[in-house]
């Protein structure tokens, strides 16, 4: 066991504290990584406090994460000493089920053991990036291209991924019209990465206060959705809809958006039940479906993709003690777009 | 102009009468068709008691249609006097937009143009099938292979169509488990057509009172949703869930059957917004999607297909003055599996 320097939450209605946790030895298939950096994921600050579940505390969240291969254990072949690394939402699934089986392991039929607040094999909690130092078995550690800006690759692989999947599972690219809902950490690398692809892109957002952010990371339009007018004109128009935001929407009303054969994929999870009329997805044969971070094969797809085509997060880099005020900001939308926790501020 | 005989109903609210009805000259791209028999679809019901929205009275419904050509127009090519044919749901659209230029004529973006209740080209209201003759352009009339049984062919016409569309979209065949919801009018079309396409297929009913016949109509299984133990059993277990009730369902429950990219197809239409958890999507990346009828491509796709295969649906046939207790039996789920009006009985 080692004795590692990290921030957790001693309980869900309290601010992180500076405080240590165990990781375990390297095992045969383990690969020691010293973090370099961490995002924050609006999905830490529910988990932490309570808001999907009870919790058990004290509980140290982060699922963003790069660093360097610090120690391989043994058996290790995918990764050695040095390397550039990276882990996402999810350390380990049961790789015998029949989503394993086919590389679809964030659909674990058995569940997928996330990166925090997760039980591992050995019983205990995951515990997350807010750290110096995590270990993970070799299959669920990326390799994290070194061209990718260092401390802005860590939201690649939960921000990234969660977007890039469902734009790659449901073709997004050439002569796809695709419109992103809300431009936040996951909205604004859906824009860069659909952009990328070759899609169309349109960002609808409440106001236009971040157009010229928009269609700087590749929006060819931007629409408010607090004008009505936006969805009179945009009719039947869309391929593919990737709604990012966690606030209860009228679905309907983004539905309606869709053209023949399109799909809305929610990537923000509200909690409520929304209500939803059947005959609005009988008109153009529209979907409404979820996606789910991605697989490991499609988390290193996309950060290769992100490589080749330049894209990085736009991120505000912040010491270990500014986590609970950047929790406020994150709730506040106050973040352009993405914050992350330069982990040597926790040496 | 024609004067034929008819049934229609005088309002919202009272029963149907006989009556006659007008109907247009043969123009050179129509066909007039003597009507053998039409089918009894709930939307007639729906629609004739004005649930669906206010209509002009009185008002002729029935939008599952076959008979024979009497009379062609000039420049008619695709059908002959003598012909057996079939008019189904619509009986035009406006063959400019995106979507009626890819063959796609149910989804018109301006509207197709409803066999019944809808707004004809000269302004007048479409008048469906309750009647012994029917005016219609070529292009939406369907050839009826003569293997059919010529008085079950009419309910193909829309329950037939409507569940082979997104059997079909959704690639139902070897290797699919398909589950079908509901085994009524739509129910058991799609049974049949599910097991002939090749796929294993489960019935979801309220009860097992139907379960020898679902059985014979090609089911391999057959659970009752009023046990909750099905719900257990089944989850993540469906390719595709074709839905056919009307009635408000609980959404999570069922989409919870879904396995890997399933996808729920509701050709039922509720009236009232049913409440949806986004979550229940992001797992499985499953998807919920409508359809509405199918393309006059498909009909006649699936008009070929239900001949080679040999399939028909169940029907009570009854005579014209036995409309308005049929409608009763209806709504009750007192029919096995359509009713179908001997338009002879109109004469």
């Amino acid at each position: 066991m080692k004795t590692v320097n990290a921030y957790a939450a001693p309980s869900a209605t309290e601010p992180l504290v500076p405080t240590t946790i165990e990781r375990r030895d390297v095992g045969p298939k383990d690969v020691l990584i010293r973090i370099a950096y961490a995002g924050i994921c609006h999905s830490d600050i529910h988990t932490v406090r309570g808001e999907w579940g009870p919790q058990q505390y004290p509980l140290t969240v982060g699922h963003e994460i790069v660093g360097v291969v610090e120690e391989a254990g043994s058996e290790v072949t995918l990764h050695k000493v040095g390397d550039r690394v990276g882990v996402g939402c999810m350390v380990d699934s049961c790789r015998t089920c029949a989503n394993c089986q086919q590389g679809e392991e964030q659909y674990c039929l058995n569940g997928n053991t996330g990166t925090y607040a997760g039980v591992d094999r050995d019983g205990s909690i995951t515990q997350g990036g807010y750290s110096t130092h995590i270990v993970v078995v070799e299959d669920f550690v990326l390799s994290v291209p070194e061209s990718i800006p260092y401390e802005a690759a860590a939201p690649l692989l939960c921000a990234g991924v969660t977007t890039y999947s469902p734009l790659a599972h449901w073709n997004a690219g050439p002569g796809k019209k695709v419109a992103v809902v809300g431009l936040g950490g996951l909205g604004h690398m859906a824009v860069k990465i659909a952009h990328a692809m070759g899609a169309e892109v349109t960002v609808l957002s409440q106001t236009l206060s971040k157009e010229d952010d928009g269609k700087r990371f590749g929006a060819e339009y931007y629409y408010a959705t607090s004008d009505p007018d936006t969805f009179k004109q945009l009719a039947n128009t869309f391929d593919l809809i990737i709604n990012t935001v966690s606030a209860k929407i009228d679905l309907d009303a983004y539905l309606s958006l869709l053209g023949l054969d399109g799909t809305m994929v929610n990537v923000g999870a509200p909690a409520d039940a929304l209500p939803l009329h059947v005959f609005t997805l009988f008109n153009q044969r529209r979907s409404f479906a979820g996606s789910g971070i991605g697989s490991i094969r499609e988390t290193q797809e996309m950060l290769d993709f992100c490589a080749e085509h330049g894209i990085a997060p736009e991120i505000e880099l912040i010491p270990a003690d500014g986590i609970n005020e950047a929790y406020e900001r994150v709730l506040a939308s106050d973040v352009r777009y993405r914050f992350v926790i330069d982990a040597a501020t926790l040496a």
